[in-house]
């Protein structure tokens, strides 16, 4: 054997050997390592494969590659009650010496007495007033100071830890699989848009930028001669059921490729999502889990919690509509990230 | 000499052609081929110098590198009317014979008698009627399809070329020189953020979603059971003076480090630019070049057009807090890229 055949034949080893590492290295590299197997991971798995093959019919070019997730009950816990109303209670507390008149005033009164009982029947006209009474009247980046002081030391009721320790693994893995996938992965929350991207980085790897949320009427105003975006007691959109298309629309200006939703605030996420053509995922998380989260509907005979609602009515345009959904007990390995050791 | 000396020899000589070449490559390869030597184009280097110099005090990482651009004046050309607002005017003519009570009625009557010396008085309020009856009523889709159709064929009255073709070439080279050092460029423009999305991705390679402009009321409907959504004959947001830091803010979250603008329709965007801290960029297109373009002011004695105002208090503010004026006369190699051959 001459000295160049003995060469050849040495890159064709070391060839052989290093496509049987890349092909080890992608099997051992699950992307969903916290889904159980089941038509919800299968799901997630065939349509990121049909969207990046190049040759095929259904093929999505990068830029257009855009996956928009809903946040409160999809990407971390939702109950007892929203964590941003938790925050909005506890902050109706903080405010409250500044406020005498609040011990007089509804809803502040009932807030402050800390009526569990009686705040499950607060309007929609309550809550807004403590949003704009907890939300409003500071420069945008006071209020990002506050929501990330809350943020560091306020721990769930139940599992006792901090809110920020509380997003579904296996959500922030299909996020991490889509952007290794090209996507770009936005939130889209009726949850506040500020408040949201006080951890939306840290959490979920997703950039401010990439939030889309309900925010406050915001005016520029001059402080010692220096400009401040000072945030109004008013809301100015809301990012809920047409909202999330219409923010979207408005955001993003792309149609989704993928949504994500737990309630029935995102069917219309989910149909605008599912009206473009070609290959798009449409996804429900179902919270079916009472032991190890929550369980509520009242679709299938779950609960009622009002907070957050998966109705029949969304149970059946699924079906209708090909929506896939995950079930929590079923779906998912685990359901929380493990605490840091 | 040893077989190994020589061979040593000879890299080292190689290294030497390459780092030359490279050298070379660096020196031909300049980012503002349509800038002249002077202030304007050095403080862009130099801020691109100083920004992504990793070891520096004001380096910024590149999560954080936004740059900001008004497109109306900025951008492309804005005389002798903006061209969203002939893009109006040509749509009313359009529209005419569906409403045949426009004959009689302002703003209509004078628009569609094509009298310019009237339509230069049209109040804001004027305006607004016409941007309600030409930009509402439609799906967003079949906006974007209206708007493409309307700039594949309209052509600029003095220069005899699409508006798509009048985009400042220098302006161009900033915006691609930002990108290829790590910047996310968005528009933020008092425009239409519709109008702006049918173009800016093919003259300026500005995605649809770096597009912060102002936009309509919008509601999500169905049509044969399919959801639309439908631009309503009302503004949402407007996005100039105070909406364009309060824009920025909303749709990026991000405080820009570099911010060009060329009227005092900017002034807030610059100024919350330069609020921030570190080393950031603020430029102001001054539009002093009859002969290539146009001039207006009423700055330094320049003609006050009333389309895009340059004022004195606007130089003096430059002046006091050290943003670079672009002389389109003296700073500029070439304004428009060549027209295709």
């Amino acid at each position: 054997m001459s000295q160049l055949v003995q060469r050849a034949g040495a890159v064709v080893f070391a060839t052989a050997v290093l496509g049987w590492a890349i092909g080890a290295a992608a099997q051992s590299g699950d992307p969903l390592p916290s889904w159980n197997e089941g038509a919800a991971r299968q799901a997630i798995l065939q349509f990121v494969e049909t969207v990046t093959n190049e040759g095929g019919a259904d093929y999505v070019a990068p830029a257009d590659r855009i996956a928009t997730f809903d946040n409160d009950g999809t990407l971390w816990v939702s109950h007892p009650l929203y964590v941003e109303l938790v925050f909005a209670l506890d902050r109706v507390a903080t405010l409250a010496p500044q406020h005498p008149e609040w011990r007089d005033q509804e809803p502040f009164k009932t807030v402050l007495a800390a009526d569990h009982k009686d705040m499950a029947d607060f309007t929609k006209g309550d809550w807004a007033q403590i949003i704009a009474a907890t939300h409003g009247g500071m420069s945008t980046e006071a209020f990002l100071e506050i929501a990330r002081a809350w943020l560091a030391t306020a721990k769930h009721p139940r599992f006792d830890r901090l809110y920020t320790e509380l997003a579904y693994q296996p959500m922030r893995e299909v996020m991490a699989y889509l952007r290794a996938s090209g996507f770009r992965t936005y939130i889209v929350t009726g949850g506040g848009q500020a408040f949201v991207r006080a951890f939306s980085e840290r959490i979920y790897g997703v950039p401010v930028e990439q939030v889309v949320g309900s925010s406050m009427v915001t005016e520029y105003e001059y402080r010692h001669g220096e400009p401040v975006l000072m945030r109004e007691p008013e809301e100015f959109f809301t990012v809920n059921h047409d909202g999330k298309a219409i923010g979207i629309n408005l955001f993003i200006g792309k149609r989704p490729y993928a949504a994500f939703g737990n309630s029935d605030g995102d069917r219309e996420m989910l149909e605008w999502t599912g009206a473009g053509d070609g290959v798009r995922l449409k996804m429900l998380v179902l919270h079916d889990d009472a032991e190890r989260a929550y369980a509520y509907g009242p679709a299938d005979g779950l609960p009622d919690t009002k907070v957050g609602a998966f109705s029949q009515a969304l149970v059946d345009e699924a079906k209708q509509k090909g929506w896939v959904v995950i079930s929590m007990k079923n779906d998912w390995k685990t359901i929380f990230a493990k605490p840091p050791q």
